[in-house]
């Protein structure tokens, strides 16, 4: 055990970022992602290549609030000091909300307890330019009561896979809370589950807006889950919509 | 005169646009510019080059909720088809608000009143990522009593070339309207006038702030009137918290 390792120390961080020109949370060579400008941030006041773990993955394009990560590094400087440091490193659109010096043996994926997503919904014939970025501009008639009425079916313990787009031996994911508010212009779907499976937010709110159109009912939504059919469910609805609100620990 | 020249209708819009992406209004070779981008769009859909004329330039990185314009252009579309048809061959950063036709001699430039633009200052120690295109940061403590003050200074008619970056043969304008609010966590300063000199509002801007941080007296606006130098005032406030609110006609 070399030295560096002896004294490294555990650091847990929360995440504020504008997704739009990132390729998505996860490094992959030759992209802009999230997980890379702040490795590079690090590395440069660590001098040495420090490895970044998310709570979890977002897509290109989502946002986040409130994402979570932890990274071991053997530094000497305080909380305030680090904290300082990276947000002058990063980028005005990547921001660290919180740092904090945590036990060796967190982990930001395998300790999250759970996540908060909102998925903003602009209801308006028009695009505004200022909004664009952060919500879907939807320019058709929606029925609220009826999307209400379906948002409700999603809270509740069971098999997601018919809203997921990759197949898991794990399938059974429990939305603790599902629900959808009206504010100024625009719909907020919020949902809260101790783990999402991949595009699961996106697919949740893609059959809400069937729903909303008059396509498809919510008792379709019951179907979906005893079929367990990803061709059954709605389109994904877009990344720029989507936030990761909070992680829960 | 050839057939098109006779047939042109003349046109005037209402523009809305985020200016992050872009080099300004103005069209420069090889930049991404407003003008450019709009001049495009019409272009396609006229099959000729179609000239624009703003109410005014905004500088690279300024911003547009109400922005004018007109063009020429022999055309058979209504107002509502040639409305949809601009708003789609434009990006999602640039909406055309309003269009309509106007008398062959209406000039977006010559015939504007006057102009109403707005500065955003966002009082916070740490930037948030979705505001921080649209207002200035600012984590340092200002006077708001004394901005208010100063800024009541520039409610007036005269020679306002010791705010402005270069110098004209005629540069009395007459500032109508000089107000600063606060709103959440900004300070919102608006200002209206006939015509504003060239980076005129980040100079006062960049001047109230001065006043706020104690390093100028509210008095010391009258000398820069006084002498007219734009040695004596503050540095230009940065275009990203500008947005041109709306044209008067």
């Amino acid at each position: 055990m070399n030295r560096a390792e002896r004294t490294a120390r555990n650091f847990k961080i929360v995440l504020s970022y504008d997704g739009t020109d990132y390729h998505g949370w996860q490094i992959q060579p030759g992209k802009r992602t999230i997980q890379g400008t702040i490795e590079e941030a690090l590395s440069k006041i660590a001098r040495k290549r420090i490895a970044v773990v998310g709570a979890g993955r977002t897509d290109a394009g989502v946002h986040a609030r409130g994402q979570a990560a932890h990274f071991k590094a053997a530094l000497s400087l305080s909380e305030p000091e680090l904290f300082k440091a990276l947000n002058a490193l990063l980028p005005d659109d990547i921001r660290i909300t919180a740092l904090k010096e945590v036990p060796l043996d967190f982990h930001a994926r395998r300790d999250a307890k759970g996540k908060i997503y909102q998925y903003r919904i602009r209801l308006s014939r028009e695009i505004d330019p200022f909004v664009v970025r952060y919500a879907l501009h939807w320019p058709y008639p929606l029925n609220l009561k009826r999307m209400r009425e379906a948002a409700r079916l999603f809270q509740r313990k069971g098999d997601f896979s018919g809203f997921s787009s990759n197949r898991l031996l794990h399938p059974v994911r429990e939305i603790v809370r599902s629900e959808l508010h009206k504010k100024g212009d625009e719909i907020v779907v919020t949902l809260e589950a101790g783990g999402f499976l991949r595009h699961m937010v996106r697919t949740i709110v893609g059959t809400l807006l069937e729903v909303g159109r008059g396509r498809i009912e919510p008792a379709a939504i019951e179907e979906i889950f005893r079929d367990k059919k990803r061709t059954l469910a709605s389109p994904t609805a877009p990344a720029k919509g989507l936030c990761l609100l909070k992680v829960l620990y």
